[in-house]
């Protein structure tokens, strides 16, 4: 089953996709986070609701207000030697807000005074799908709603400039969320960047030093986790940052980040 | 005006403090950030409501859902020096979800697995009452709503076991928030932290590097400030961590911050 966020003014609708081209509302939810918060949720997304045109460039963020979206540093060990830190024992964890999510189309829109060392992440995002609090590894995937691609876009001097990473992290309507919630889709196939068509990124996604098992275990035992939050796992390597020379992503770059059965998201930058 | 969030079966209203036991309901809002996020709080706070008796063990975190809390990591030069840090350029944040507060009376409850190398930090809290989008230090007081005490209480081999200090800064249940709002305190007066009566933390609360302006502005262009939100401004010298032999919070320790002025929170840990 997939579900997204479908702009329909005045607001949004969550949606069941059918095909390329269909897909039907789920009455009474407003998004795919309003709809995981209803404990019904597998069941409600099924209910007939009004057929509609299903345009992707429509879609907005899978889940539009993350209570929580929880950011893993350092995960694919490849990343971890090209940023030149050693193989953790624990998840490094830091925090995105909402306010930084944008559709899986939309464009990027950086203030110009905030407009250098942009880089992308691609990343595979968990999405709760069930309250998961001091859970354990083995029973954590009945606390998984489905899979969707994220962006975890950053401004690398803001990251580096102080011990902190969050500041360069969480930059307004940056990152690229969707472009749907897959309920069914498994780790394991590539998840691929592409800077203008140009393969920047490419690595299995089962290829993690923490599992997302694993990660929503110890994230619980520190606080809950709620249906809708979001936890981004990491990157692989290839980000610009890590490259030499450096180069940084500019004003009109394209970045399109897609995992072999769960989608792509496609974001322009605009330096506005 | 003094605004707290009182616990009343079967949920909390929000209420305006008259004297030490009395205060009034403000109809129509469940808590203080309810009331916040109507852009008519300063005149809807006045309304004559019911009286209620003002008991202070029935306070529950001032604000108890902040969309974001925003902690800032090095502002007092003496903390700076203790934990080893030069002074900064620009400030360290970091993020501390709502999960983590308590009211100002509430007992601290850790799980046995967290108990380790517990600490307080007692701080200033600046409360939005306005949205703050790109505000300039000249227009940041304007959307104050006013200042309240937290404990940015820390699990400091969760905060340095890797990079990213979050992990150990956002334990459920752990960091005493309020015990109200005060919409006309001004900084400059002490904040004080007491463990089982001892003072272990003494400083003028307008001794910051990086003032509640600042940092509002700072913010504000990475992203919005909305009302209820909170920035943690930081703490002084003296946290267990910093001293030799190194000392953690255990079973049955009391913490009491206050701020002369702004009022006391007074949490109590327990493991459970």
């Amino acid at each position: 089953m997939r579900l997204a966020t479908l702009r329909s003014a005045p607001a949004t609708v969550a949606v069941r996709i059918v095909d390329d081209s269909n897909a039907v509302v789920i009455p009474g939810f407003s998004d795919v986070g309003d709809l995981l918060r209803d404990p019904g949720w597998r069941e409600l997304a099924l209910v007939e609701g009004d057929a509609v045109s299903f345009v992707p460039t429509e879609l907005g963020p899978v889940v539009p207000r993350p209570e929580k979206i929880i950011c893993v540093g350092l995960n694919y060990a490849a990343h971890i030697a090209e940023m030149g830190h050693d193989r953790p024992d624990v998840p490094t964890l830091f925090v995105k807000f909402a306010d930084a999510l944008i559709g899986p189309n939309d464009d990027v829109e950086v203030a110009a005074a905030n407009a250098e060392t942009l880089d992308f992440e691609g990343e595979l995002a968990v999405v709760i799908g069930k309250r998961a609090h001091n859970v354990n590894e083995a029973d954590a995937a009945g606390h998984i709603a489905g899979y969707a691609v994220i962006n975890d876009y950053t401004q690398r001097h803001f990251q580096k400039r102080t011990q902190q990473w969050h500041q360069g992290k969480s930059l307004e309507n940056t990152a690229g969320f969707g472009p749907w919630l897959d309920t069914e889709w498994v780790p394991g196939p590539e998840l691929e960047t592409r800077l203008n068509g140009e393969v920047m990124q490419s690595a299995p996604t089962d290829d993690l030093v923490f599992s997302p098992e694993h990660l929503i275990a110890f994230i619980s035992r520190l606080y809950p986790l709620n249906p809708g939050d979001v936890i981004a796992t990491g990157t692989p390597a290839g980000v610009l940052h890590a490259r030499e020379p450096k180069r940084y992503l500019r004003d009109g770059d394209t970045v399109r980040v897609g995992i072999a059965g769960l989608g792509v998201i496609d974001n322009t930058t605009r330096v506005i």
